[in-house]
């Protein structure tokens, strides 16, 4: 009940229906949920499963590549590094690992995002995701691909790690979700890496770094760029953000030691106005139907 | 005026203010136009414009691969075809290609969808991107990585054709919106195709078998399924549409020959409630915090 009056109170705010008392009890339908379509596209479509797999492919592609060559190079910044400069950890002798984010990369987190849109949009969000940590082990799938990818990596002598931003109180049941989605082993410590195991919070730099002086890491996949370098969130601006990924010491990673998951449905992809999204340059105003010719 | 009266109204029926009258004239802000998420990811985001780079960078690695080996497969299905069962049509010596879509492929379509973020939702969609076709040549970007990628294509004696369901009425400003973005040469009919080319409306398999009749197509990149083949669309339902690209003869095309650029905003990923997108099994309900313990 208390959650109705929520959904109904939010959706008059929405629609301006201020009104000065409590709003009328009518049996308003749920109003669209704003992550419908993301949510249609990342765990409901064709097309994102098959971006999912392309990309699993391409790095297995790159592995195979590198795990075949001379010069295993790592793909981890190196501290003082910057995105105009970036310099990356060397691998002096180090035994390979490719390291991954979980959620919306190794992970589908299906039951939560159904939970989301269909029942608990209003409630306490950090509260609900810590729920999930404790009890949705069972109600995730692998992300298209990544299974056999990781099979893979581990067939050429690989480890594979994961760095999340689960927390670290649940390391048991995020153990369980990745192991029992057969995409383990996930040992906490040692292949798998949650926030609070070090100082620095959702940061990912410090435990990448701590990876990187046991492991020569010669891939990283992740949703969100922060899985890749926590400088991309330094950036000034929305644009600024997403001119960074073509730096001229960065396009180059795409594809080639860095893989990106698609994930329109949270993260610190989604955000700024119409403004920030579209150049000033480029904003086309239709010119509408050209005015009727009189009869003659 | 109408429009922002027909906006209220829309946003209040949304949130059931079914008055039996006129809707109070209240001043409303817009309600959140439902597709800004995906443009902000699609638009104005590092990961998107990461993603994109990555499925460029792969379409290159895998072409110059096809390109040094002996054997020239083609990754057009012949006609006969199932998705269970897909055979290609044979080479036969021709020269190589590879066959691109246009919009949100190798064009984002900038000023259009500012237009539709701020301005013109409740426009006639055809109408207007009818009069996008004809006057917005400018106001549109390569997706990122399309150019550098486009040219090295050609650089290993590849064409690069267009196979896009803009119209063939059209066909000269979209001849220079290819070319004014730096991926041309496009030419119509032998470059470029568009809708109205043949019989089949926006069906492309009539296309694409036109175009696999003069060249050897060794890859092909497109946002929606229908890129790829018609047949993805026969689907009975949103899962086994999705289900179909993971079919064993289909799921190792993703990212060898079969190249997929990301689109949340529109298009045939866009659809199915919550019971179509989360398998039945994976619908968690959040449990809700623990009853408080009695203080003792």
């Amino acid at each position: 009940m208390i959650r109705s009056s929520a959904v109904l109170a939010g959706a008059l705010a929405l629609a301006g229906c201020t009104t000065a008392g409590r709003p009328v009890a009518l049996p308003a339908p749920p109003p669209a949920a704003p992550q419908l379509a993301g949510m249609q596209y990342l765990y409901g479509s064709g097309e994102a499963a098959a971006v999912s797999r392309q990309a699993w492919a391409a790095l297995v592609n790159y592995v195979a590549g590198t795990m075949g060559g001379k010069d295993r190079r790592s793909v981890v910044l190196a501290e003082g590094s910057t995105l105009e400069d970036p310099k990356f950890i060397p691998c002096a002798g180090r035994p390979p690992a490719a390291v991954f984010d979980v959620d919306e990369t190794v992970l589908l987190n299906l039951g939560f995002e159904h939970d989301e849109l269909t029942g608990a949009a209003h409630r306490d969000f950090d509260d609900r995701w810590a729920r999930w940590e404790k009890t949705g082990a069972h109600d995730v799938q692998p992300t298209p691909g990544a299974k056999e990818a990781l099979d893979s990596l581990r067939g050429m002598g690989i480890t594979v790690i994961f760095n999340t931003n689960r927390n670290a109180f649940n390391a048991a049941p995020t153990e369980q979700a990745l192991n029992d989605a057969g995409l383990g082993p996930a040992v906490h410590g040692q292949t798998l890496w949650l926030a609070g195991d070090d100082a620095n919070g959702s940061l990912k730099d410090g435990r990448r770094r701590t990876i990187a002086s046991r492991y020569c890491v010669i891939a990283m996949g992740g949703d969100q760029l922060g899985d890749f370098s926590d400088l991309f969130n330094d950036a000034a601006s929305v644009p600024a953000r997403r001119d960074a990924t073509g730096l001229p010491g960065i396009a180059s990673l795409w594809g080639h030691g860095w893989f990106v998951l698609p994930n329109p449905v949270y993260g610190t992809a989604l955000q700024g106005g119409a403004d920030d999204i579209f150049p000033k340059d480029k904003q086309w105003r239709d010119p509408g139907p050209a005015p009727k010719k009189e009869a003659n």
